[in-house]
């Protein structure tokens, strides 16, 4: 029996407060309007940036909200106007859009080869609504105010929302939903900085700061470019069995240094320094040090962890001016409608570790619980299903 | 006469100490030891870098010393072993060398595509000695005391003494060299910064900070890459015509913005910013303008000026994950010695407008005076002349 065009009664996990616990409560999910697609959603990875916005540190952050961005499922309806997508397609929902093949006048950032910051639908992700009207499509089932989205995707919940830009379709119809979810964050991301940020030649020197997903999926790409070596950098000493076993060919932990600082330890062991860094942390000290373990000449660091609201990285500019670069990067580069079905591919080839990644799995009505694992160091990826 | 394998007395500018004026005293310049090379130097031009040490400002910075590292001359004797250049050659002392085509085992940076920074003899010159006994060739003529070499080059001299990687051949015979020792140093750095450091493309956005020579050889390049809108910056509003006239197509002073900051106002004026920019001041608070003008998803910075020394540079990480790039250039990230002679035959081809930056002439004794038009806008670069 469709329920297109009716609104949906479901269940979601709700984020009312900042610092406050989850809470698994019946939402209304409004029928997608035009340009919007209804998601059933399958499986949720949980993301750190999940817990950073909850833990009140993203100053862009909007309560009540529904968090999520790391999923998958298939779509419910689609609103007016969608043709990239329909009822049955298996998707993953995309917190960085891609509007290039849909829009009649696509961004400047999808038409330009360099950039992947989809700028279609940004304002109102970012400010927890939806385009058409300005309004979120959840609103609680007790008394029927308003809950705001989260990155554009929320899909902490049974169904969601998510413009059609944002959508991606797996494509491939034997993936598996609770592997491929993890394609929608820090799989990519820790891939694509490697791949498209970096760029990574073969025999190249990389040094990988934390070692959580993101920082992994960094390793097992520099592996994949042919890095001759990879130095894992850890606070903590249990990182360091699953750092060799993804491919790094040192681990170090910065607490041991002594008097020493990770640079200077670094480019001791490189004669010099590494050719490729990257920050999968989030601290603006460690994003100093990536930087300037970096090797004169032609060493580039890039940024793959969101540090907190206000805080700054710095560096003396001879840093630069003797031919390090710094860069950054968002879901790793990929253009993400295009990308996913692409990395699905890849993934079904055999070639990658995404089972690997997923250290935990757990009900959705879990969900704290598994919010508490991924603080501990022995949590990759923890993932939830519905049913 | 040859004086070859014998002292020379000759005249040289020195500096005794930081912030005092140069003296023009009589010193004995030493014969070029194994891998070296004499040159009688016939033109200088003054450089900021020079400035910047005499003023104190480089940590480095050896006194008393022989500053001067943009000039020409011809090659008087050579040491043992020198087999690219001979007694007759016009020549062009690099402060940068380059070693992949003179020594047996070439330095890392040099065999690397992307690297210009030699290390051959690094660590000798920024300590202002040779590296064949780790001694200066240049002693006051009145005690015999010791006098140290400056980045390698010490040009304020008509005689000086290079390490061989340093010299680079000015190839052709008709190259005037009042003209092209202006390729040592600073308009080179501009161009390359361009060309070889950020790459401008046709069609681009650049945005210059700092309309000295090397800012301005930054918009002469970028009107050579196809830039088809270059935004000069100058708190001095003198600099408007000149900036025009190299081909800014608007200028901007930052002092008259008001409330606003440069990134502010560079954003309104391009629609969210600049493809390509650079900083030429050499002031950490104008660099992260620099840097935050520049356009979401692709802008790249490029620093080109030198900061005093322990200042930093800062911004938020979000700057570099949205997108933008931060790099740095050294003599524009030429490959010296193979380089100049290709510049030289760009400039006698007559599409450079290498001559319009010499505003000003002077006889080498005039040398204190030079220093202060140095600072003053007017001056893009004042030519010495030994005769
Ligand atoms: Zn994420
Ligand atoms: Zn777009
Ligand atoms: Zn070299
Ligand atoms: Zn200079």
């Amino acid at each position: 029996m469709s329920r297109a065009g009716e609104p949906i009664a479901c269940k979601a996990a709700v984020a009312f407060a900042p610092r406050e616990p989850l809470r698994i409560v019946d939402v209304v999910v409004a029928p997608p309007q035009a340009g919007e697609v209804r998601i059933k959603i399958a499986y949720n990875a949980l993301c750190h940036t999940d817990a950073y916005t909850l833990g009140g540190h993203d100053s862009e952050g909007k309560f009540p909200c529904i968090l999520g961005h790391e999923a998958a499922g298939t779509v419910e309806s689609v609103g007016e106007g969608v043709t990239s997508c329909k009822a049955g397609d298996r998707v993953i929902p995309c917190y960085q859009a891609y509007c290039a093949d849909i829009a009649k006048e696509p961004c400047a950032h999808c038409v330009h080869p360099k950039s992947n910051l989809c700028q279609a639908v940004r304002a109102y992700t970012g400010a927890g609504v939806m385009k058409n009207d300005g309004k979120p499509r959840f609103t609680l089932a007790s008394d029927g105010s308003e809950i705001f989205h989260f990155m554009g995707t929320s899909t902490f919940s049974e169904y969601t929302v998510v413009h059609e830009v944002a959508v991606a379709q797996v494509g491939n119809d034997e993936a598996p939903l609770d592997k491929v979810c993890l394609l929608g964050c820090g799989v990519s991301t820790g891939w694509g900085a490697v791949h498209n940020t970096a760029r990574v030649e073969e025999g190249s020197s990389v040094a990988v700061f934390g070692l959580g997903a993101v920082g992994l999926a960094c390793v097992e790409a520099a592996v994949e470019a042919g890095a001759t070596r990879i130095i894992a950098v850890d606070t903590n000493d249990e990182k360091e069995a699953v750092a060799r076993e993804f491919g790094a060919t040192d681990f170090v932990n910065p607490t041991k240094f002594g008097d020493k600082n990770s640079q200077t330890v670094i480019a001791e062991m490189t004669d010099g320094g590494v050719d490729y860094s990257f920050e999968c942390v989030g601290n603006v000290n460690v994003m100093r040090s990536a930087l300037e373990c970096c090797r004169k000449g032609w060493g580039t660091s890039v940024i793959v962890g969101v540090a907190a609201a206000g805080t700054e990285i710095s560096t003396r500019p001879f840093q630069l001016v003797t031919g390090r670069t710094w860069k950054g990067t968002a879901f790793g580069g990929y253009k993400s409608r295009i990308a996913v079905p692409k990395l699905v591919e890849k993934y079904m080839g055999g070639n990658t570790k995404l089972d690997r990644y997923i250290t935990h799995r757990m009900k959705f009505d879990q969900i704290n619980e598994a919010f508490e694992l991924l603080h501990e160091g022995k949590c990759l990826r923890c993932v939830l299903s519905f049913d």
